[in-house]
C-alpha cells in the first residue's frame, strides 16, 4: 500500500472515539479498546511486535537512550528505536457488533478468602443451587463421547480415572501439552472434599498419569507440572497435567495446589482442605463472589 | 537526567557486540543478548513497555497508519506511533559474569523435589559454596543505592522492611505492579529458614505492604497476589507483591508459594518448611540440578 493508504488509515483512527478499554495485558504489551469510527461501532485491538534478532544492530545504532537507574552492575534505561523498526499491529473490527465487544471484555479479578465455614456457609451451597451439569464428565467415563481421545484408563472404580488431551491442546506440539486426569468415582467435587482416604486414588493418579505421559508423550515426571484447580471449572475430581516448560493458563498459586503438596497436606492432616484457608481469584460476574459479598466477606 | 546522560548512554549501546541471543519471547515481546560493551562481558535486556491507555489519543492521532490487510469488517496495519510513546525498556548488567549469561539463556526446566535433609546435604551446602553476593540488597537496606525508589519503610531491626518496585516493574500502569518487600535482618535466606517464631515478621510484611500499596496505588489487598519464590533468585529473605491480574513470570505454582499459605503452614506446624519437601524447577543449566543428580536424586 502506498501513500494513497497510508493517509485514509491516518483519517480512520485519528477519528476514532473511545468508549471504553475492554482489555489489555502488560505482559503481552497488547491492548482492547471498544470505541466509534465515524459513529459506527468499533473494536481496535492494539499489540506492540516481537523485537527480531536482525533489527538489533539498526536499533543499538540508531536510537535515543536515556539512564534511568544505576547500581553496581546493573542499570536500566529508555529506548526510543527508529518508528519503523517499533511497530505496533494494530487490528480493527468495523462496524462490531455486542457479541465482538463481549468477547474481548475482560472481568476484573478479585482474590477471595475462603475458610472451611465460609465453604460449608457460603460456597457450598451456592454449588449446589446452581447444580452445574457434569453430564459431560459422565459421557467420557461412560464412552459415550471423546472415547478415541482416551489416551490412558484404569477402570478400578474407586481408584480409576481416565485420562485425556485437555481441550486447549492441540496435540502438535509438546510445548504445551495439557492432559486432564478424571476420577471414575462420582463423588468428589473438589480438593475441598480430600481427605487422608484419597491418599490412594491421588498416588495412583499421579503415578498412572505420569507413567502413561511418558510412555505416549516421552515426557518423564520431572517435566510435568501436577496440580488440582481450587475452584474448579467443574465440580467433579480431576488433575491437570501440564508441560512444566508451558506458563499454562490457569498454573498460577492463586489457583493451582500442586499434587505433591496436596498429598503431603493429607498426610500431615487428614482433615487439612476441611479446615484450611483457601484463596482463589474469582472474577467480578461470578456469582460466588457476589454470595461472599452478601455474606459481608469481601 | 538530562541531554548529557543521554549521549553518554547513547554512545554505551551503540559500541555494543551481540555475541548471542540468549533467550526472547514473542509473546512478551523481549529479547536477552549476551555481548560486549567496551571489551567488557555484558548482557542486554530489551522489553517493549506495556500501550498506556493515557497515550491512546497521542498514539491515534499522531502515529503512521498502513494498511496491510482487509477482509469484510476485519482490517489490520501497521502503526508507527511517536517515538516517545513506544519506549522499549532496556537493562544493561555490565560487567557480567558467567552466572548471569547463563541465568538469562533459555535452557531445559526440571522439577526437583527437594526433602528437609535433601536441603541440608545439598542445596545449604551448595549456597554457601557459591557465596552469591547480596551487596546490591545491603546497598538497598543502607541507602546506598535506589533509595530513591523506596516507596515504603519499616526500620524496624527484627520486623522491618523495605518495599520497593521490581526492576521488572516500570511503574508507568497497574496492570504489571510489582513490587518486592526486602527484610531488614540478614539471618533468613529463604522459606526454607521460616519458623513459626517469623510469624510476626510475614504478618508485618502482609500487612504494612499491602496497606502501602493500598496507599500508593490505590490497589486494594484482594487485588494482590503476595507470594516467596522457592528457589529465590538471591539468598536475602523477601516477598512478592504483583497485580493479581498480571500472569507475572514466576507466579505459578511450581515455584511461588502465598504468603496466607506460608503463614497457616507455620501456624499449624512450626517447623513444616524444615521438614517438608518442597518442589522447585530447576534449569538444566543449574549447579544445584548437578548437585542432585551426583546424589543420585534426579
Amino acid at each position: 500500500p502506498g501513500e494513497g493508504n497510508g493517509a485514509a488509515s491516518d483519517f480512520l483512527l485519528s477519528g476514532f472515539e473511545k468508549i471504553e478499554v475492554l482489555r489489555d495485558s502488560a505482559r503481552e504489551k497488547n491492548i482492547f479498546i471498544h470505541g466509534k469510527i465515524a459513529g459506527q461501532e468499533a473494536v481496535v485491538i492494539l499489540e506492540k511486535t516481537p523485537i527480531r534478532e536482525e533489527t538489533l544492530p539498526e536499533i543499538f545504532k540508531d536510537s535515543r537512550l536515556e539512564l534511568e537507574m544505576k547500581n553496581d552492575i546493573y542499570s536500566t534505561y529508555k529506548l526510543q528505536p527508529p518508528p519503523h523498526l517499533n511497530e505496533i499491529k494494530t487490528t480493527v473490527v468495523c462496524p462490531a457488533t455486542e457479541k465482538h465487544v463481549k468477547k474481548y471484555l475482560r472481568q476484573e479479578t478479585y482474590l477471595l478468602e475462603e475458610s472451611g465455614e465460609d465453604y460449608l456457609s457460603i460456597t457450598l451451597p451456592f454449588i449446589q443451587s446452581q447444580s452445574f451439569s457434569v453430564q459431560w464428565v459422565y459421557n467420557i467415563l461412560e464412552k459415550k463421547a471423546e472415547a478415541d481421545r482416551i489416551i490412558y484408563e484404569d477402570p478400578d472404580p474407586e481408584l480409576g480415572f481416565v485420562l485425556l488431551p485437555d481441550f486447549k491442546w492441540d496435540q502438535k506440539q509438546l510445548d504445551d501439552l495439557y492432559l486432564i486426569a478424571i476420577v471414575h468415582r462420582r463423588d468428589l467435587k473438589s480438593l475441598r472434599d480430600l481427605r487422608s482416604e484419597h491418599i490412594p486414588l491421588l498416588s495412583n493418579i499421579r503415578k498412572g498419569g505420569q507413567e502413561a505421559i511418558r510412555k505416549r508423550y516421552g515426557v518423564p515426571a520431572n517435566k510435568l507440572r501436577v496440580y488440582l484447580h481450587y475452584q474448579p471449572s467443574y465440580y467433579h475430581l480431576h488433575v491437570h497435567f501440564t508441560s512444566l516448560s508451558y506458563d499454562a493458563p490457569g498454573s498460577g498459586v492463586e489457583r493451582a495446589h500442586l499434587l505433591s503438596d496436596v498429598l503431603q497436606n493429607l498426610e500431615a492432616d487428614p482433615r487439612h482442605y476441611c479446615s484450611r484457608t483457601l484463596c482463589f481469584p474469582a472474577r467480578a460476574d461470578d456469582g460466588l463472589l457476589r454470595k461472599f459479598k452478601e455474606a459481608g466477606k469481601v
